[in-house]
């Protein structure tokens, strides 16, 4: 089996798919996004750093390293696209980034995604290479959701289909029926951060271990990227604004570091519940 | 006509209202939620100082002052129902006050609405009282929205009509048809401030002078309470954020000194629409 590429961005997710993805008997070479990538953990992989917009010298290693596979993970965060450097070779498909650029995170990816293929790449999703990565069905952790906490749950997930359409976050916050924060280009720690200010001011009222971050897929979306994920620093944000748990759509989100996660989740008090979308 | 009864709190709508109130031959007496309303104000009104959860002293000063008529105006912090100071005769409706906490501010407003019109008030909307307070139809700045501002105006009016059945806030902002932003609650001062730090920290990368706010009023709200405001300080907050300009539901929000705001945003160079809901 030909080497897997992983084009790897921010956060703890790039590392936790380079293990699975290595585990499973597959080697793996990275592509790190230069100042986006963490640097910590690339010691133990063969890698290579890449600036965004230079896509010919992402085609040159691609070739060199005999990938044809590639994985994107990891965050991004949007760049202005005159701030990209672009080199030579990405000239000619500028056109059809700067199109990409117009529009939602989907649509950029998309673009991208037919680029790719174009070019004789085949995009994979994390979950095809690391088993086991997708949150599972049920109730993992020591406390449950309340019936108050089931209500909520199910008004997140309501709010969440009804923006997915919009190309925009997979976050929202709802407590006692309330739908108090909304994700967008801030991104759930930005979410969760604005609701301990919130708090702190008395803009919001509920009590402490009250309310429950909801994370779900876009309806439709492009399992390949951009997948919601949970994972501890998910868990110590959401224990820090006083919520009582996190819901997630099962099957439809990433989970880093399940394991401590879900320890962490049972230091703190909260609930994790991965969530079947409704049929 | 019996005097007309002005619940204040917080910001510049309630003084905007009072003196178009009075302008139009009625009499005024301002009840000034404790902590909440301005006290810089009231000087010129007849007016009384009241704290929430008082509701047996509300219903004395209004039989005192032989209100019946009576608006409800201003910003309000949802208040903690446990720090309400209930007071004897408010006990009496405590369990529909609670019931009123769960889910939404439309909720707990309609639920208010309903105790005061069984106990023989008559609730008004702002505009009722307050000729010309609207946000008419029309562009009423110098600058114009370009066609791209149309196509984020259309696409953030779609996104609140998508977003008003789950009772949140009433504010977005799009970018490049890319939505950045959704209100919750904190409130559009909130948001705003939110797009100024996220533009620091580079996770939005739209150009300075592109893209819009966005108020509506929820499908179906009661225009007798909570209508969208905008005003001179969201034209200051607006341009802090770098936005191009402010699309408003004409006709369904309310404007607070409508020609310092269209003056604020002349000098900003932001446009102001007051864009007619699609039927």
């Amino acid at each position: 089996l030909a080497p897997l590429a992983l084009l790897a961005g921010g956060g703890a997710m790039p590392r936790t798919v380079a293990e699975a993805a290595q585990r499973s008997g597959r080697r793996v070479i990275v592509l790190a996004l230069t100042g986006i990538a963490d640097p910590a953990w690339l010691a133990g992989y063969r890698h290579h750093w890449l600036s965004l917009g230079r896509y010919s010298r992402f085609k040159r290693l691609m070739r060199a390293e005999q990938c044809t596979d590639i994985v994107l993970i990891g965050s991004m965060v949007r760049p202005s696209l005159w701030r990209l450097r672009i080199d030579g070779g990405s000239l000619a498909i500028l056109p059809r980034i700067a199109a990409a650029f117009r529009g939602g995170d989907n649509h950029l990816l998309s673009n991208l995604a037919k680029i790719l293929e174009e070019d004789g790449f085949r995009l994979l999703g994390a979950h095809e290479v690391a088993p086991n990565i997708l949150v599972p069905e049920g109730i993992m952790t020591r406390r449950t959701p309340s019936s108050r906490d089931r209500d909520d749950i199910a008004q997140g997930f309501a709010l969440l289909r009804a923006t997915g359409p919009f190309d925009i976050g997979q976050g929202a916050v709802v407590a006692d029926r309330h739908v108090v924060a909304v994700e967008g280009a801030e991104g759930t720690d930005g979410m969760l951060a604005r609701l301990l200010d919130m708090r702190r001011a008395g803009r919001v009222s509920f009590g402490d271990g009250r309310g429950v971050l909801i994370k779900a897929a876009k309806p439709g979306q492009d399992r390949r990227f951009d997948l919601p994920t949970v994972g501890p620093k998910t868990v110590e944000a959401a224990a820090r604004a006083g919520l009582a748990g996190i819901a997630v759509a099962a099957g439809d989100a990433l989970g880093v570091d399940q394991q401590e996660m879900i320890a962490a989740a049972d230091r703190a008090g909260l609930f994790i519940a991965g969530v079947r979308a409704a049929p």
